[in-house]
């Protein structure tokens, strides 16, 4: 059972076939096996690539968590999910590790259909309290007596939903829920040891119980002390300022609080899980661990721990192996850059993700013009808003992923009050490696609804720094910038510039209109050429910008005999519905065809293999397209009639 | 300038032309003008219908804020805007009130159109730390000296933005901006008085800041100290502490805190406001104020305190003057009963709407089946999937204009897990005298781009209960069921049912096939009849189920000469382009007129105006299909070629 690929010793992890396998480990072994996962996930995503910094925090917590509680009958939720990596081996699924995030090998989130101990397949942060929150309603409701544990990063506390179910957790008193919040944050120096210990047992103690609720009944009849939400909005302070002077206990609490302890000292861990699972009610476990332990390269990796390497890495030193070409990320940077330079009133605004959509380059140039907002995607729109009406412009870069979790506030915040903010959607369309919960595929059918909004899909980097200018240059609504993943391809000139719409080609007949947007343009190039094979003349035209649905569309439509839409999104509701309901107003009823991707949860790959599996490669639209002409007429010329 | 309508004294009222009039007021005569206003809203609400309690609340409050700051130069942003009502008075809006909510009149939210003084025209809640947190930093940015003053309820506060906003807040010591907590929370019995007074004073005093300085510079050397994170967590009930035992002072401040005031003491107010503007920095105030203030059937009004009666009511007793017909609400609140009682496993959701969704009655049932989340609409949803996951179905019931917030949960937590949620979108469509940010006109184009996603749209009371009742047995995915706002009408037989769909009317020749979405099946029927007086025959559908399409529409698209979709939402994304999509998918070639909201932000007045204005009328539709007709052929028989 020794997983293929791994150069460091498996003999334990060999071992690991199933869960039980794991938790008949005698406990003398477990720093071994500690020390073997280690070696086991460098060695491993060091080929693949993957989120290697969070999975060394935190080998010793999931050992931890398995070790007391008794999944699948308990229920583990990973919040953010890339910090599963290691609960996947304890389950089994060591083999799996050599096509990590790979198509058809594991996901580098959890996954139902992996494993019955995965349950939230959800990467995006600060949920898992509230699923947490649910399921054990439900257990209670069902009078199942099973635990909900909770894993939380101390990042994934800035969202906003975290503050949403504290909120009502705290409330209820009778849930058996332990909330263990992973805390990496460097911004803190932990006091670990005999305190800290000492205190997670006492606290924990029924005498020390007896004692709080006395307390509780005489603050309880104070006016002032009460509700769940000023409960709730103190419970991790409250903990943790026990900790620092155990005598101050004059206080109510909402939830009960055990730590902190140190997240690498499995014997601490199991005290206070242990604690934790005997208490009955909601517990907070506060661990304090470190992103990349054990693994130097990550450890001395200040600004981002080896988060996430995208492709394989060098494992002694943490260097990716290739030279990536450029990327759009990085023309997106420079620009801002340089548009910053210009404009004193541009600002940039990131949720927790200043490195990876290339704001960070704005922060080291003018630090004071750059807003990391936590991972808190709704206050980044708004507090965006509140900037516009102070009289600044906004740049919020952001993937597309993301930018759906406030929806609300871009259409009601922004747009309603016709404000200049610009979204710059990183990641954008079909993305890969990460599967269906990071596919930025929604942004073009939803934010479409936006009145007033515009939208822009650049297909090189020359048109992204030109369409981000157009955007921030607009002051009276919302603009979207949207570009995919990975390196930027060369450049696709335009033969000419109609309307603001680009002609990239033209054919010998104007049969067939391929409206392209995006980066999806070398495609429709590569098969305007295959079409034209078969005799068909075929312009393709790139919008530049996809909302709203530039007007010299309606004509070019007109003059020819099928129009083909090609875009990086979902077809429910995208651009080629768009560029439809605009002829259909119009009146112009030539046929139109949209290819897009088609609605549902696409698997992991990379975006190469997904383009491939949803037949939007350049062969693939010059088939489609080919198909679509054919149906509509036995032969090239009698469709020009 | 005495207001029209007012009968009782509004001497003061009436030399209010504007903000500086009021500012010009001895404070003597303070006192006497909140009696008036209190009068004059009970009198002009009581006529239009509007947010009465909440108002009633704040007269000393905003009279307060506005002696205290500058506005436009100060900047006042009201979290929920309807609380604006007095606001409005006080910047000479008085005269306005005969016409509140009324086309053409007042709005009930902050409007800039009104005025100089309305800012934020969101009444959404929990946005207002957001916008001021970005207006206060593009003030520092620029230089400039202007105090931005957030005034937000203790309900607000339940919801995650404001979380993120604090937390940001309390990371920028720099910035000016006064956070009035307006807390009428009738969980908390507030002692108010002279030891509350005395702190609000002493904790802004100089000295005492020094102090707090060195308390700080201590504990910042101790570990666990620091970040914003737990500041803000802490930072509200720190402030409420202190006030019960002042001595405690061994604390981190994450914002400053003044208070509790109460909102009823005009003197008590004055010196906490004034005290926080000259403080320099972020600082809370916290005011306990009474909804519904001063009016006795507001007061007694337990549950609600006259929240917001949406017509006119007797001043005397608080009571509606006109008995209303059976409302959307009340037959899905019975159908949900009727189907809890019948299923252990249905439970109910909301947030902070217990009674205006109709979801109390549930409550009162089985008590432990309902979970009122606060506003959190993000919470209500994850918790939902949770609770799925957990083997309970769960019926999320919201408006339609607030599911908005939870876009991102829905399509990954709910869809992407294939969770059976139902979610029940009450003033779903044109809303009507709330305005814009009220209008449930987006939920179809934006739920429709969830994957698996169903949704229903019933257009009686028949078809809510009998669809309701299929949304629930739905186990594998989201279902929504949405209907409008206001009295249900007749229920609107069907001739038969075809593959799911209601076939409602025929007519002589198969001419045009209207598709009607919900309650548009009355205008859809009227419009037929007036259609067939040109000589058209008109087939009325309902296809019942707007998402997935029904495929039985396909064939009876294909067999008539027009398809014309009505559906009550916006036109960009929705039903017409869905079923528009789904023929051009099957090569029928029907032409489609597809007939919705226009996209933009329509003003407030009744629904029936809205409809009109936006052409949706029985006769409306008659016309504009009748002209789609023609435009199509000289004559019905040529149609029918």
């Amino acid at each position: 059972m020794k997983p293929e690929h791994a150069t460091g010793n498996t003999d334990l992890i060999g071992t690991i076939g199933r869960l039980s396998d794991f938790k008949r480990l005698p406990v003398e072994a477990l720093p071994d096996l500690a020390a073997e996962i280690r070696t086991f996930l460098v060695d491993q995503v060091s080929r693949t690539g993957g989120h290697i910094g969070p999975n060394l925090g935190v080998v010793e917590l999931t050992m931890a968590i398995h070790r007391v509680f008794d999944s699948p009958r308990d229920r583990v939720v990973f919040d953010t999910g890339h910090q599963s990596y290691v609960h996947k081996i304890l389950t089994g699924r060591a083999d799996g590790f050599g096509l990590l995030r790979k198509r058809g090998g594991l996901t580098g989130y959890p996954s139902q259909a992996e494993s019955e101990h995965d349950l939230v397949e959800n990467s995006h942060a600060s949920t898992a309290l509230s699923y947490a929150d649910g399921i054990a309603k439900a257990h209670v409701l069902r009078g199942e007596n099973r635990h909900v544990v909770a894993v939380v990063g101390d990042g994934a506390l800035t969202g906003g939903m975290c503050w949403e179910a504290l909120n009502n957790i705290a409330a209820r008193k009778d849930l058996p829920l332990v909330i263990v919040v992973n805390d990496n944050g460097r911004s803190y120096a932990p006091t670990i040891g005999g305190l800290a210990s000492h205190l997670s047992t006492l606290r924990l103690d029924p005498s020390y119980e007896r004692l709080l609720d006395t307390v509780k009944d005489t603050l309880g009849r104070t006016p002032l002390v009460g509700g769940p939400l000023f409960e709730a909005m103190h419970a991790v302070k409250k903990g943790i300022k026990d900790a620092i002077a155990p005598q101050v206990l004059f206080e109510d609490l909402g939830l009960k609080y055990v730590g902190p302890v140190d997240g690498h000292d499995l014997d601490a861990l199991l005290g206070a899980l242990e604690s934790a699972k005997n208490f009955g009610g909601p517990v907070i476990v506060h661990a304090i661990t470190r992103k990349g332990n054990g693994y130097q390269p990550a450890e001395e990796d200040l600004d981002d721990c080896l988060h996430s390497p995208s492709s394989a890495f060098d494992p002694e030193t943490g260097k990716p192996l290739a030279k990536s070409a450029q990327k759009w990320t990085s023309v997106f940077s420079e620009e801002l850059v340089a548009v910053a330079d210009e404009r004193d009133d541009v600002v940039g605004i990131t949720a927790a993700m200043a490195i990876p959509t290339g704001i960070d380059k704005l922060a080291d140039r003018h630090p004071d013009r750059v807003f990391d907002v936590g991972i808190a995607e709704q206050h980044a729109v708004t507090s965006a808003a509140g900037l516009a009406m102070g009289g600044m412009h906004p740049v919020v870069a952001v993937y597309a992923t993301f930018l759906n979790r406030a929806f609300d506030q871009v259409l009601l915040d922004v747009a309603m009050h016709r404000l200049g903010v610009t979204f710059v959607l990183d990641r954008a369309g079909i993305t890969g490696p990460d599967g269906p919960s990071h596919y930025g595929i929604w942004d073009m059918s939803v934010f479409r609804a936006v009145p007033g909004i515009r939208i822009a899909a650049p297909r090189d980097a020359a048109t992204l720094r030109e369409e981000f200018r157009e955007a921030v240059a607009v002051e009276d609504g919302p603009t979207i910038v949207r570009f995919p993943t990975g390196a930027v391809g060369p450049d696709v000139p335009a033969l000419e510039r109609v309307g603001g719409v680009d002609v990239l080609a033209t054919g010998e007949t104007k049969d067939i209109l391929l409206v392209t947007c995006g980066a999806f343009a070398a495609n429709a190039l590569e098969a305007a050429a295959r079409i034209a094979e078969h005799g068909f003349g075929v312009t393709v035209v790139d919008p530049r910008w996809v909302a709203p649905v530039p007007a010299a569309l309606l004509p070019m439509a007109e003059e020819h005999r099928l129009v083909v839409t090609l875009e990086d999104g979902v077809r429910t509701g995208g651009f080629g519905d768009a560029l439809a309901k605009e002829l259909r107003d119009a009146g112009v009823d030539t046929p139109l065809r949209d290819l897009g991707v088609a609605p549902g949860w696409h698997p992991h790959g990379s975006r190469a293999e997904l383009l491939a599996d949803l037949e939007l490669t350049g062969q693939d639209v010059a088939r489609r397209v080919t198909e679509a002409a054919l149906k509509l007429t036995d032969s090239p010329a009698e469709l020009r009639v």
